[in-house]
């Protein structure tokens, strides 16, 4: 019988200090004594990204993007032969690879490479030995044999890609969190940890602002169907298990997107505004049509180029946040999320139903009390009332 | 016709910052411009090979051997990288290359591992593209794909290697000092740069404790008839060719070797402890057999292991410090030498006459005296009044 593979992905703050590495290399012997096989992905050490980036930067704030990689690359380089050797030290085989001797081919788009193929056999071979695989986060090797990265947050994705090349049991994704919230826990201070997510509905989320995973480490991981289970590093836990194709929760969780503008234009020109964005590689976040009006809401920090361009065509542009609802029956709560809303005097500048996210636009200013409503009203208390049905019946 | 081919080593204080990168960026430049192919060897910024061995220190006292090799061969990926991006920005063409992708091959002695042979290939390739090639020194790979290194000091021998391999004009090893000297200034105050130097007087002073090359890239360059240049990275110069079979000068110059330990046993036990020497790995710098006792001179470091095996046939045990004059004629000043040292009351414990090179073992306390004796009579002297061709008269 095969033995069961499982990957384990730990991030920067779970590597950040021999100290926490010792702790990863329990976790790692936990997986591997309760008789898997295991291939680690992990990232740089926190900070350390940063820094090489700092020390890039004082050469050229644009630098070449060839070396870049180069240069991002060796922060994976000292973490994995850092968990290798402590792995050692605990008593078992380890042994660590570079993106290129674990085989991780990707295309040339460097800093930010996509996967194109993993072969996975020198993986494999040492998983016969009964080896834990170390394999670095983040990086890639493109036809030249030039090394690549995969942008920021990579490391999630070569996690994911890995398990669903292994075709392993569960790709376990550590963090400094204990698993996906009904919301940002730091705005909402009753938000729940999800047991069980579905892809669409954890998509969604990630789409609209959940930073705990990458979109396109859902994306591939759902494609893929590899069962996704966010965990702490820190604490013990069963975290969250994300599989299954179907979004079963009427309301799973709550997004927020802060620090966005909101620009608007006559109708006639939305559709050159949105491929001006696209031209410019600006990701709209959300497109608002009116009978008189439109509008697109971007990152702030994409704004001023979009701005620069689209210059004398803009109307209005002003900063505003996002308020995604995501579920199965969002379409059944537009109408008292507004009542909720307004109660609250919270202003709803626009609202965006989609087939199962509910985006509201407010203010900056009333982003927090708002999440903190629909949060009330749409989360804890369908727990205690089941008070989406009742709605859902009168409506 | 071909271009010629020079290959530039710079050490790690050459490339410590970013402002000490831009000045090595602007020596490769003035190379290239002068109508060179260039190769350049980089070690990790001076500090970062400290750091990641005591990241793994604080692991294992013996870290595991693979994986110490993956960890340090991260510092160069560093300095590497940020070189190219620099050589970007002044406008020029540059590629880094790790030893893997510059396929330097080695054997699997992890941590000091030899070079088997280079494959030119993609460095020749990238050279003919008019591209700057900057390869990670000290590391290499095994037959198997593992990352290996050389050992400290590997990044000479790196240049050495590929400027053999690639039948370079001159391989110039870039440092803190402005050439060799015929006495370590630190020393001997009067110490005077040597505009040139033949390769046994090299292999000489660099094996004696002189420490601006290391032996084996003298000894590399000597089989391969590399012409070697040691340069300031600091400074404009000539620096010190180092070229030609033959020792030229009467006396090169006097190396100094502190720290050093007089292990005395009985004579007939004298083969008996160099071989254990040689089973412990422990250099044995010095022997010396007079008719009732012998000893060897190891360097300090070393010596506790050795006193520890060999414990009850040791007869008495001393530190000590070396000084060796090297050149053609140093078997016409043992005699004088001893008589000046006497004079300025400095006791030479030993003396070892060999083909081109007197050492003669002092207490520690002397031998900065005793360096500086030496110098004036040989090196001071000879250059003003011819001193030594008097002795060898009256010899």
């Amino acid at each position: 019988m095969k033995m069961p593979l499982i990957v384990q992905k730990f991030g920067g703050t779970s590597v950040g200090s021999i100290e926490r590495i010792h702790s990863v290399a329990e976790k790692i012997i936990e997986a591997k004594n309760d008789g898997n096989q295991v291939v680690v992905v992990v990232s740089a050490m926190s900070g350390e990204t940063n820094r090489l980036v700092d020390l890039a930067n004082q050469i050229d704030c644009v630098p070449n993007a060839r070396e870049l990689d180069v240069l991002l690359t060796a922060g994976e380089q000292v973490s994995m032969a850092l968990l290798a050797m402590t792995l050692h030290k605990l008593g078992y085989e380890a042994t660590s690879m570079t993106g290129y001797q674990a085989k991780i081919h990707t295309d040339s788009n460097h800093n930010n490479a996509a996967i194109t193929h993993i072969d996975t056999t020198p993986i494999e071979a040492l998983l016969e030995q009964g080896q834990i695989v170390i394999v670095a986060g983040f990086q890639g090797v493109n036809h030249k044999g030039d090394i690549t990265t995969l942008g920021r947050g990579g490391s999630d994705t070569s996690a994911v890609a890995l398990a669903g090349a292994l075709d392993a049991q569960e790709c376990q994704i550590y963090t400094d969190v204990d698993g996906v919230y009904s919301c940002d826990p730091r705005v909402v201070k009753d938000s729940k940890r999800l047991p069980q997510l579905d892809f669409p509905s954890m998509e969604e989320m990630a789409r609209c602002g959940a930073k705990v995973l990458h979109l396109p480490c859902v994306q591939f991981a759902w494609k893929h169907q590899v069962p996704l289970r966010v965990l702490s590093s820190f604490e013990k836990g069963e975290g969250t298990l994300i599989s299954g194709e179907e979004c079963l929760n009427d309301i799973s969780g709550i997004a927020i997107q802060k620090d966005m503008v909101l620009i608007e234009c006559a109708l006639e020109e939305l559709s050159s505004l949105i491929s001006q964005a696209q031209l410019l590689g600006i990701e709209v976040c959300s497109v608002i049509e009116e009978t008189e009006r439109a509008a697109v809401v971007i990152k702030r920090d994409a704004s001023t180029k979009l701005k620069l361009v689209f210059a004398e065509k803009i109307r209005n542009s002003e900063q505003v946040s996002l308020l995604t609802v995501v579920g199965s029956r969002t379409q059944d709560i537009v109408v008292s999320s507004h009542g909720l809303l307004s109660e609250g005097e919270v202003d709803v500048q626009h609202h965006l139903l989609q087939q199962q996210s509910l985006t509201l636009v407010v203010s900056p200013d009333q982003v927090d009390t708002a999440a903190n409503i629909l949060h009330k009203a749409y989360i804890v208390a369908r727990e205690t009332q089941g008070y989406l049905k009742k709605e859902v019946h009168f409506g």
